[in-house]
């Protein structure tokens, strides 16, 4: 099996309101197939949605009452660092809120229903380039453990988030465990790759993927670990 | 930018003392290239390294005093499963420890210095194939907050792990301030995603690399957070 994935150049700009599906279709026009993968950034989502709020432009600091507006609970604080849970229940740094590639005195939130996004995309494409699709929305998160980002995601539709191989045998013929790959995970993290972070490429299209892949599924109920269920919380 | 990530099928059975450069120089002839980044699965660097261990068919708790062992110290405990940190200082489920893909009754621990490993993968085949490639060893953990494994890497060489954005400029040219990407736990996912679990196809290669990734670094310093460091220990 072998993946391509594919930077998308020439998007345009984004702003509220703007036809992300239809920007898409047009500068995938002949590239994107049935049964591609679409990776979209959170930033371009959180754009077209309009959840771009005011903030003092000259002070770093004026969006942190919106991190704690943004979420349901703060875990934890360093210097002006803050860990929390979202409302969607995402834990991350600043409640995902963004400075970087949106204008001066602006800030991006994460999208209301990232899943829903990710529906209305692979829709959107449907309806204006007739293909089926999987859409993933990713944005950039820390971990705990490591140093360093990576993209994982926020939204998806058309894929199931969590390949389950438990039941499959292993190359003994014995039976795995509990292999649950977070596959729409992988796919924002390779799509990254292709995009980096300052050239300004939101979107990418992964080729090859494996039809098992394709199916029913949202990040929000199948991702995200309960409290309860986490050991670190 | 794209990239092509690649199964390398038809690498033949893996046992202690395998020249595993050799035998990947062998089953990617003509496909490997300069600038490549060659994604090699735990499992079969301990293998070839001979990091197996026996353990009680009949019983499948008979390896929990190697986690224990191979830790320096449990973080949780729930039933049966345990986080700890391992020597290198990997936090992960049962030390790494790995039951599936090997034969029955016995047990894979983790490579000793997978940064080592990564870079004895790395001048072999310079050696055996005369290419200049980045190497990672990657392994499936899971994670806080999510559900889901992923790939992750535990060693690398001939790479920079974290791709360090800070002080580039975002499309509107402002300074972006902390993106530090883990490109080497990107691209280990990327390569899961086209060797499965289940498939026995423990390296991949990805093509299309961007030449700035490539250069010196080990995951164990420069990727592991520190205790002190870490919010969540």
């Amino acid at each position: 099996m072998n993946l391509q994935v594919l930077a998308v150049e020439g998007l345009g700009e984004i702003t509220p309101g703007t036809d992300l599906a239809g920007a898409i279709a047009e500068a995938t026009t002949g590239v994107l197939a049935d049964g591609d993968v679409v990776v979209v950034t959170q930033k371009i989502v959180s754009k077209a949605e309009n959840r771009l709020v005011e903030v003092d432009p000259d002070d770093p600091l004026s969006h942190k009452p919106l991190v704690v507006e943004e979420s349901k609970r703060v875990l934890r604080r360093r210097g002006d660092l803050i860990i929390s849970e979202t409302h969607h229940g995402f834990v991350c740094a600043n409640a995902g809120i963004d400075l970087s590639n949106v204008e001066r005195g602006q800030a991006a939130l994460l999208p209301i229903d990232s899943d829903r996004s990710a529906r209305r995309i692979k829709d959107g494409l449907f309806g204006k380039a007739g293909v089926e699709v999987a859409v993933i929305v990713s944005d950039t998160f820390g971990r705990p453990w490591r140093r360093g980002l990576t993209d994982i995601a926020i939204g998806c539709a058309g894929i199931v988030p969590i390949a389950d191989l438990r039941g499959s045998t292993d190359t003994y013929g014995r039976e795995l465990q509990v292999t649950e790959v977070c596959i729409v995970d992988e796919l924002a993290g390779a799509a990254d790759l292709v995009m980096g972070k300052a050239t300004g490429v939101p979107v990418a299209i992964v080729k090859g993927a494996d039809p098992a892949w394709f199916g029913r599924g949202q990040v929000v109920p199948d991702v995200i670990r309960t409290a309860e269920e986490d050991l670190f919380r």
